[in-house]
């Protein structure tokens, strides 16, 4: 955890401030192994650049020995006196961009000269490159995701309902170990596949229609992501044609990651695939997002991130064609940029599937 | 709702404000009637006392004919300009206590002279006291709760998992039209009880044990929450005695309420009757706390608010003795404070019961 905090300092130097308050309980817990849940009171550290770190603590929070300067505090106490303390005045001081405005406001006031500066980048730049630890946990969760989305497969036949799938793989999580879904699990049968962000409900599967499934869980704080679309029963010339090129799309940007080439051509990748086969309107949305202790964290494979990869990145690689009123397919993975190319964390295989 | 921004604005002139930005999308609902979830977008209404409010909207937003000058954005735009603009940069601006720092860190960039002020209470100070509309969402989310409870009490028996009954019971909102619990249904069996907190896991009820549900939905925005503690076979005449306590209490306190009583002597009138009996240091917590659109809102029943009863607010009255090791009896009722005294929102019955 020094070598994260020296990685931070060193953003934070690049961006001209020598202080900053890291308020995300994420970003606390990565950068300290501290895990607390805050709720509404103030939990924060304030990382120097000159290495006098200084965690500010409620007495309610279960914390012993973090090895940093602690200030304590109670509910009643003018807790914000406190942090102003150690704050310099006279110099910019970055603040996590989700610090509520309780919190801010009156360190401000007392710190005028004090100029804030959204900060948050120097912390979550850093975690959108896991180290060693952080792949291993990221390996794991989705091997889980991998188990369970096994277990679900045998679940598909003609009369279960969305929700009964979604509600299969939720407790399936749990059986696993895993503390839960990292996202609300989307189950969409036939037409309703054709909506990106479908919430499962009632409808019921009948043969001939999709079963897209798009699902990840936590487990030991890091999530999984994957999407696979099935068949049920039998599969016509148009789905699988259009199956056969997701999963082209999805191969080929896997296959152009490693280290150096920009995020923005990984989109491209599978974007020109489906455009090229004149499908092109119905990919409407990103390649893909960054993923860690969130299942959308900052960073994503878009046409507009001219960023490079890096190993050690996470992120999803989910191209999709959504045809209204027929059905639609996504195939989604999570890669780990290496040094020469890319590893697919999830490994439940890609071919078309009919099942039921 | 032009009644209630009239009282918003009544409460900006007391605190010597112009213009506010209220943020909190169910403080934006009560006041304008749009409904919007913005996740991490901007979304904003700015309350101005000379009555030229205007509301920031993003195009992804399905709004339309809100009323109020509207200023449309898109995520590529600089909103954060557009706000500005509307802003007198020469005077107080009252902000939103949970305002996250990316909006409120680049708005001050661009008003440096306009002073922010935490004036959240300018609208949680009308939220607490309810309008008929809101009184009557209020009663139904309470039907509900009684409905569902009165469920929840035909399945306790020896062997039901505590994870089963909190299942059963929020299984059983949906059904009867509720969008869900209003917060995590606690059932806690025996010495777990004890725990004013206990989250509900795979603990068995035996015979001889209390069963303590608290629970409460949401029901068209608006949250019910109440507390009954049963028992389980049979009841020990410590356990009885305890019990008739805290009923006693729950009663005392809400035969006290009418307007001008102050909330503290409400809290009082409750834990007097428990210290009196010698059980003082075991009831932990405050008597109550206020409730709406969130099942916790601004406002508490505790020794330290001096405030006075207002008809219609609403608010909970739960006294409870929490014996470690042993068992704990909380008993939870909403009221509504009426002209002359108060509403008891919730109907089940609060007598001793022996369930299984």
């Amino acid at each position: 955890m020094k070598d994260r905090i020296s990685r931070v300092l060193e953003n934070m130097k690049k961006s001209g401030l020598e202080q900053m308050i890291v308020s995300d309980p994420k970003s606390v817990w990565y950068l300290t192994g501290v895990d607390i849940e805050p709720y509404e009171r103030l939990f924060a550290l304030l990382l120097r650049t000159d290495g006098n770190h200084v965690f500010f603590l409620n007495v309610l929070f279960a914390v012993e020995n973090t090895g940093f300067e602690e200030i304590w505090f109670s509910d009643t106490d003018d807790y914000m006196a406190l942090v102003a303390e150690k704050i310099d005045g006279s110099k910019p001081l970055g603040i996590d961009k989700e610090w509520p405005a309780r919190f801010l406001i009156p360190l401000l006031q007392r710190c005028p000269g004090a100029a804030p500066v959204l900060a948050s980048d120097c912390v979550d730049d850093c975690r959108a490159v896991k180290d060693e630890t952080e792949k291993a946990l990221m390996r794991e969760a989705s091997r889980v995701n991998d188990e369970v989305i096994t277990l679900a497969e045998k679940q598909v036949k003609p009369g279960i309902t969305e929700l009964e799938l979604a509600e299969f793989i939720e407790r399936e999580y749990k059986k696993a170990g895993a503390s839960g879904p990292s996202f609300n699990t989307i189950v969409a049968f036939g037409p309703n596949a054709a909506d990106p962000h479908h919430e499962p409900d009632g409808t019921v599967l009948k043969a001939g229609e999709c079963v897209l499934v798009d699902m990840g869980c936590i487990k030991d704080r890091y999530c999984s992501d994957m999407t696979r679309t099935w068949f049920c029963g039998f599969v016509t010339e148009e789905e699988s044609a259009v199956y056969e090129l997701v999963r082209r799309a999805n191969e080929a940007a896997e296959a152009l990651v490693r280290p150096g080439v920009r995020l923005c051509d990984v989109d491209a990748a599978a974007r020109d695939v489906i455009a090229g086969a004149g499908y092109g309107e119905y990919f409407t949305h990103r390649l893909g997002h960054f993923i860690g202790q969130a299942d959308h964290e900052k960073g994503d494979v878009s046409a507009a991130n001219e960023a490079v990869c890096v190993p050690g990145m996470v992120f999803s690689i989910e191209p999709g064609i959504y045809l209204p009123g027929k059905f639609g397919v996504r195939i989604e993975d999570l890669v780990i940029v290496t040094d020469d190319g890319c590893e697919v964390i999830n490994k439940v295989d890609k071919g078309l599937k009919v099942l039921g």
